[in-house]
């Protein structure tokens, strides 16, 4: 039997631990996130709030600035330019998707790398892809490593396979696992023997958004993390993984949802509270 | 028995074909590479003077700026900056390793990521890594992929592993195959079951430095790229793989001297004329 990695027990604590830090944290200039929102996407308007909300419950400020699904590309840039001067703000992150006649890639790059909570700017990812270390890291990535240190996982020397190459998730983990001394195997769409190369992995990562790993598909004692999440015909939330077939001869086994999910959230504020100690040299 | 990966044959048409598209160039401007020197390792200065006399052979115009080990980072800095700037120079490359005093991430990335001709500027590493189109690809891994293309080898869907995770090859050339939709191991010091992984790589990529591949480790019809050049002990020249044990089986196999190294300049030269023809927009 699996051990369950429980992610949103360790949210839980993460947050918890966080404010306390913040409570007694004594300089005037406090933790502070801006969230830029752009058009009327209804999980976008989710997510900011549900950050908004944690923020708010741990003592981190936060502003959401929204913008119509028309705004100007250049008005974005600089609304960040002004929060990247203001030094009240020690978080800036851009929700994502953005309208297509945006150019994502200019809007993230311009803000400060002191301040790109997400990690994805230019220089962050950089950093990321040359082993040296980030102003901040992509959650859901972070979330996933945080998860595995929580239990004492050894990454070390394992083989991680990792299911899927996205700028989010698959790559920014893949590179996290390498600079942590693993063995590293990208899979995705074009893999031609994803059964056989998942049945060697210490640490399987699937990160993919479709039922994929199924029964006999893992080597008894892998470590099982699902960052799939989408619902199935029926209407229920649920991973790559099939949990109940896996759960039986994997070590450890994220559930969905409770596992991935909560992770990316407590990462977010993590790495709120971690620039802002950076940004005023505390850390 | 395995066809040899000629790579000097290949950096020759390269270089041929490169001189006869800049001696039709009609324009004023003409392709021009700034090589900043710092230093008197002789090994750097055999590297410069290489690359000086291939320009000159093709007709690209070289420049060698060269400042003594005790250079202060400011003034290379400002140096990259006054070659930014000037219009008649289009490609800019730092002779690597630096001295220890200087910041080798600071210099580098002051190059204007146009103009960076070893690929190496934060822009571009993120570009790379997130399966987009950098201004310049690094000459090795460029060298690599322009060497396979040029035998039809097909790399998507095929199993890579490359061994080895330096900044220069291992790490981009990994990302390049994956974006071009491989499945890619990554394998380094810590890589526990070295052996079994390689005998799964339909193609290996070492670039190590020591003896490493030997008989009986590869699959049968294994594309063999051996990056690693080092003397052995009675002097010889040699890389990471037992050649003469491999041939036989591989389908395809660089040679050391002759496989990877021509391929380097040749990438050089190609990205010099590269960016000359974006930067003026003939592209």
């Amino acid at each position: 039997m699996g051990t369950i990695l429980d992610g949103k027990a360790l949210r839980e604590k993460i947050l918890a631990n966080l404010k306390k830090q913040i409570d007694n944290i004594s300089l005037n200039v406090r933790p502070k996130l801006a969230v830029i929102l752009v058009g009327d996407n209804p999980a976008s308007q989710l997510y900011v709030n549900t950050k908004k909300k944690v923020a708010q419950k741990i003592g981190i400020i936060s502003e959401i600035i929204s913008y119509p699904a028309s705004v100007m590309e250049d008005e974005l840039v600089r609304k960040i330019e002004e929060l990247n001067n203001d030094k009240t703000v020690t978080a800036i992150l851009v929700q994502l998707p953005l309208p297509k006649h945006i150019n994502k890639k200019r809007v993230i790059n311009s803000i400060f790398p002191q301040k790109d909570v997400d990690g994805l700017c230019e220089y962050n990812m950089a950093k990321l892809f040359t082993g040296e270390i980030p102003w901040a890291y992509p959650c859901t990535p972070k979330g996933i490593m945080q998860l595995l240190d929580e239990y004492d996982i050894a990454i070390e020397g394992k083989h991680a396979v990792v299911v899927g190459r996205s700028d989010l998730v698959g790559r920014p983990v893949a590179q996290m696992l390498l600079n942590r001394n693993a063995t590293v195997t990208t899979c995705h769409s074009y893999t031609k023997n994803l059964p056989e190369i998942i049945k060697t992995a210490d640490i399987l990562i699937s990160a993919v958004g479709k039922k994929l790993i199924g029964e006999n598909m893992i080597k008894s004692g892998c470590v099982v993390v699902d960052v799939g999440i989408f619902k199935d015909e029926s209407g229920k939330t649920t991973g790559d993984v099939d949990f109940n077939a896996l759960e039986p001869i994997a070590s450890y086994i994220t559930p969905v949802p409770g596992g991935i999910g909560p992770m990316t959230i407590a990462s977010l504020m993590t790495n709120t509270y971690d620039l802002y100690l950076k940004q005023n040299k505390l850390s």
